[in-house]
């Protein structure tokens, strides 16, 4: 019986677990199930004789090495800062590792070594990163095995709520981490490149630079720009493509009211507000506006960011209790980003049948004996409820599929890697397809930027 | 003779020197004046028996300890960051030394060695810092001794261009670094407290939340928020105070026309932009634009920053050149702020007859037997052509007074500190008063911010 070690028992790893699991007897594998909290490892541990749970830190060198030591197969679930203490083991154990993060520096350095040795050290093998990098190269290659030349590639994902649970004037819920939406965007200026001309968005222009996007059968998105967009030319090959251009999807009118939290200062994670504990939603407000002896908090902040009186980003920011003077943050040396976090969770939590959905939507254009194509292809997933997620099951399944497919020897090129190789996506995504998980592909005229051939700015 | 250590011999150092070369013969002064790089030393030393250049590399130990060893008081006019290396040769040889930055927590924590030693590290005495804290501390301290209670303190200065070289449509010119003219603002959020409220403006909102000044005789100017206003309630022993604000003088409507650069993300030191080299003008200012098949870059920026078809904020950017195809940025992996830099210096740079100002304005709210009252206390310097700046007398003449007082016994308080005691700042005001830097005092009834008493937000 081969055993596999999973680490880290987190929201992801339930998708993930059942899918080992189903597969366990004819598989002949054995899962152990370990979180530096015994709890978390256990509730994720079905009743089952094939797996068993237990609690493990990964700073503790004896306690980490002996659970390598005896697995076949490694899957860290761990926050991504984490896994180079279970790859360096996983090197010296000789043990092939999964992660559906993204590949870290230190991470990449054990590439030669790594390869020396003959071991697979799979990351990026969730839904983003990972099925877009699989569903991309897959048409990337198709076009460039026809003898087309990449000339653009633009791609978007999003993690939203389903159509039949879009239950608030936002249009969102949180449907995986909430702090990851409140900072989103920030570190950085977004770079990227359209028809040969680089672009650049500081963050607090972001949300108002979106694209629209027409998502077949589930109507208007946006898109707002990634901040790493150009690293995508030497991981996809696409040096020479005059548009790269990668976003993150959310239903028309999110960006617009969002960027009056980002315009406000109220994203901002760098500092800590003075007595934040005792702060009301109100206080919370009113510190981001001038000071006014006579004018209301609610006027101060219309007149700030110029919002029309029937402005719907009004009752955006009224559904949010966020003028509330009772409500207190409650939060002992907050940043502003962690107060809003805190607001935002009041309203914006999935509700036990709330269903969550995702969306990729990729756009490649290309030339082929002289002529200028594009390709479009979309992929929606909609969970089943607040725990079975379509969060976690394009994260999970990916990593559960990837891992059973080294483990018996199907992935064999060795190497820190991500799944952009032929032998890596065909049949991952293939079998991501009998799980419901399908790209659908429309063959277009080449539109890109310029459609009259005007010469551009 | 007593000798005076010179180190740094960059713009600042001019009347610096000169001062106490006048005072030379009288005080029975030598003057040694170095900087790593000779000509600097060089052009800054003038040809008088009672000094010499020579070129001193502050990181070569053994001839900055051979320097300092044998110097009587030492004034370093190095980057702030470097005067750590003199200082603790200073404290090792004894030595008392003078500084125009601010405190560094590593010069902090020198205070208790240079102490136990009776020495003086007098830091912060040019102009902002410097003769702010003075002018301040001597008013608080006036309004304390008559038994009046602080309750606000608002404090802005500028370097400006005066009146009569006021040529340009941004009423502004470079009257020093220029770097920390285009990065001013960065780095955190301006936090400060109006009337007992804490307020806070994150960067991209700083240049739109301005407030007007009236100097009498010089009109209305305007103040955008320093970052660091609420470190002045312990420095200053403002504990209690409902307001504090401390700001950055311009001329009225620079605020509001910087604001597009800020917003388009041009004062970014964080990323190196692509070929910036021989990027264009007009490439720059693209680069922060959308891509468009079809319009021009001027009427994306118009759009893109709502600038109305009249506004004189249009004729601002037209006066830099900023839409020019030709002008190259010229400079290697330049980040926007460089780039941004070097347009601007092709514009705002002093003439050789071209005069700067300095303007400092403080407001003081105190209550006195039960009455609130307000002092408005304001300085003009006006300097007297290109290199005769009032910014180099007004940071180099209270440094050289400092050096002189110290080296003659007149100041005695030892430690590592800043020019908020009495015995410092009340010799050192009178002196600069006799060199034209005069303060204005007016009393008037307490005005705050709220003149109707009304209950503020």
């Amino acid at each position: 019986m081969r055993e596999i070690l999973i680490i880290g028992a987190g929201k992801s790893t339930s998708v993930l677990i059942s899918h080992l699991l189903k597969n366990a007897e004819k598989e002949d594998i054995f899962l152990n199930i370990c979180d530096i909290d015994f709890e978390s490892a256990k509730k994720a541990t079905p009743n089952h004789s094939l797996c068993k749970a237990f609690s493990l830190d990964v700073f503790n060198n004896e306690s980490r090495e002996n659970a390598i030591k005896k697995a076949d197969i490694v899957i860290s679930m761990l926050p991504a800062r984490f896994h180079i203490e279970v790859a360096r083991d996983c090197l010296k154990f000789n043990k092939n590792m999964v992660t559906a993060s993204y590949i870290s520096t230190a991470m990449k350095a054990l590439d030669t070594n790594v390869k020396e040795k003959g071991l697979i050290f799979m990351n990026e093998i969730g839904v983003d990163p990972g099925i877009d990098h699989m569903s991309a190269m897959q048409v990337i290659d198709k076009i460039r095995e026809k003898g087309g030349k990449m000339i653009s590639f633009e791609s978007f994902t999003g993690g939203l709520v389903a159509p039949e649970s879009d239950t608030n004037l936002w249009n969102y819920k949180f449907t995986w981490n909430p702090r990851n939406v409140v900072v989103a965007g920030q570190g950085g200026v977004a770079e990227f490149i359209q028809e040969g001309k680089y672009k650049y968005i500081p963050y607090h222009r972001l949300f108002r630079r979106t694209e629209f996007l027409e998502v077949p059968g589930y109507g208007k998105f946006e898109g707002y720009a990634n901040r790493n967009s150009l690293d995508y030319m030497s991981i996809y090959g696409l040096e020479n493509v005059l548009t790269l251009f990668r976003g993150t999807i959310r239903k028309v009118g999110f960006s617009r009211a969002w960027n009056m939290f980002v315009q406000l200062g109220m994203t901002d994670d760098s500092f800590v507000m003075k007595d934040s504990e005792t702060m009301s939603y109100r206080d919370f407000v009113n510190s981001f506006l001038p000071y006014s002896p006579t004018d209301s908090v609610e006027l101060k902040l219309r007149h700030n960011l110029k919002i029309d009186q029937d402005d719907i980003m009004w009752e955006k920011l009224i559904e949010l209790d966020l003028f509330n003077s009772e409500k207190k943050i409650g939060i002992k040396e907050a940043t502003p980003a962690q107060a809003l976090q805190k607001i935002l969770m009041e309203k914006w939590l999935l509700s036990p049948e709330d269903k969550d959905m995702i969306v990729m939507y990729h756009k490649f254009g290309y030339e082929l004996n002289g002529k200028r194509k594009q390709i479009d292809s979309t992929m929606v997933h909609i969970g089943k409820n607040q725990n079975e997620t379509a969060m976690a099951k394009t994260v999970g399944l990916p990593v559960a599929i990837a891992a059973l497919k080294i483990l018996n020897g199907e992935i064999t090129t060795p190497g820190v890697q991500l799944p952009i190789k032929k032998e890596v996506y065909g049949s991952i995504l293939k079998e991501l397809e009998n799980h419901g998980i399908v790209f659908k592909e429309l063959e277009t005229e080449y539109l890109g930027y310029s459609p009259f051939g005007a010469v551009g700015n």
